[in-house]
């Protein structure tokens, strides 16, 4: 974001946290120590869908994905209710209260600083799986007034009542283009690989950097995974939103990923 | 609280809703639409022990109840945490924000506003109950500032990264004697009774007014039930902390009871 006023930015941390860093306690542990140890502003985003779904199988409610995303029906949304806002959120936030960071757990429902709509069912009906309209940017930026991380849990609703399953990475971008009219945003996309890599089945092969142009060819040459590309697409949709910084790598390089010493960056060109 | 300046405080309404109320939909929904329509700063805390025993039992999770308290074991804790943190209390923001009331759904452990200590095991071994030592009244006001009600769940932590369970009832009574630094607070206890009853099989014998004297004569009596008598001694040690005014009554007459027009009201004398 351009200031008229010339008065550089506070600076805004939003990192998505993947799930099977969620699902492993030690590794889960260690990010959260060097998340509580960011300075200044910063904001957590996770899921946990492994968990849902062995409460999900625990309770008799079957599940099923299309394309990775679960299809949610009523009982399904319970389960991911009770999962991600009760259980992992909690869980996360107490543990930043014993790292010594002050943090606050919410949904989209909180504050209703994400309020999205029932995704209409075409060939496919993924139930109770909510599309974001609306980041309440400003009630975001009051909160963190306090100095305290904010830990965002994927669910968020319709503003009629109705709680709505909503993907992690796309309520990190929403919430990291939103703030960017407040804050200089770095965005961070957390997992178990060390960034994008040229060759999916090694894990040495981190792209320390792609722009636009490289992307492009990269799609072409059909080198970087399938489940990567919508990721990336994403990602240079928020650049050109106004986020600043984008990075990609692995959770045990969390304070070596904000200062870009591993991992992937995106830039615009 | 007496006020130096003379400056009249600001209300604030702590509400507990009771479990039974949770359970019927049409209830709570009236209920909360009529918590939204409360003028001024607000508080609600929940329980919701019938939901987490059937997601207990769904579970394959065995419920023991010693005392009317649930011995919380460590699957225990994770049903509690789920069902209070999560399903329940994203339920009811998300009804609230539909009935125009911005609100934030948090636990002890958000802002780390109640910190507690794992109940000490004596004849009985509660597990991962706690009992609460400090309420961050400061934190809950700066969060109160921003004009939304706060729904509180029944779960607190240590410090150390660990949750518990904590009683409800406790929970609003500590925070409406935390928060009567800053408030002319009123701490209402909503539930399926219209208020303490003289003779608990009329439901008609409200007593409209208990005072400390009157209280003692009724327990020697032995006219009011058991489950009522250390409800109304913590009412009794909240009066003498400096909390205003209590009332007990049935949550279909909210908007009565804080007129203190139905229900019973606790006084000192």
């Amino acid at each position: 974001m351009t200031n008229s006023l010339n008065i550089i930015p506070e600076k805004l941390a939003v990192v998505k946290i993947g799930g099977n860093i969620i699902d492993d306690e030690a590794q889960l542990s260690s990010f959260l120590n060097a998340f509580a140890a960011i300075d200044g502003k910063k904001i957590l985003v996770h899921g946990g869908g492994k968990l849902a779904t062995r409460v999900a199988e625990a309770m008799g409610i079957s599940q099923e994905m299309v394309n990775g995303r679960r299809i949610t029906d009523a009982e399904t949304l319970k389960v991911v209710t009770m999962v991600y806002a009760g259980f992992i959120n909690k869980n996360i936030v107490a543990q930043l209260q014993a790292a010594g960071c002050n943090a606050i757990g919410l949904s989209g429902a909180d504050g209703n600083i994400i309020q999205g709509h029932k995704r209409i069912a075409t060939t496919i009906d993924y139930g109770f799986v909510g599309d974001i309209d609306a980041v309440n940017a400003g009630f975001v930026k009051q909160l963190l007034s306090h100095n305290a991380a904010l830990v965002l849990s994927p669910i968020t609703h319709n503003g009629n009542g109705q709680l709505l399953n909503t993907n992690a990475d796309t309520i990190a971008q929403e919430i990291a283009k939103a703030m960017s009219a407040y804050y200089e945003v770095s965005l961070l996309y957390c997992f178990e690989k060390k960034g994008v890599l040229l060759d999916p089945a090694d894990d040495s092969s981190i792209i320390p950097v792609i722009d636009r142009l490289y992307f492009e060819k990269l799609k072409e040459d059909l080198v970087i995974s399938a489940g990567m590309i919508p990721k990336l697409d994403n990602a240079f949709e928020a650049l050109s939103a106004g986020v600043q910084h984008i990075f990609i790598g692995h959770a045990a390089e969390l304070p070596q990923l904000i200062l870009h010493q591993s991992g992937t960056s995106i830039v615009h060109e």
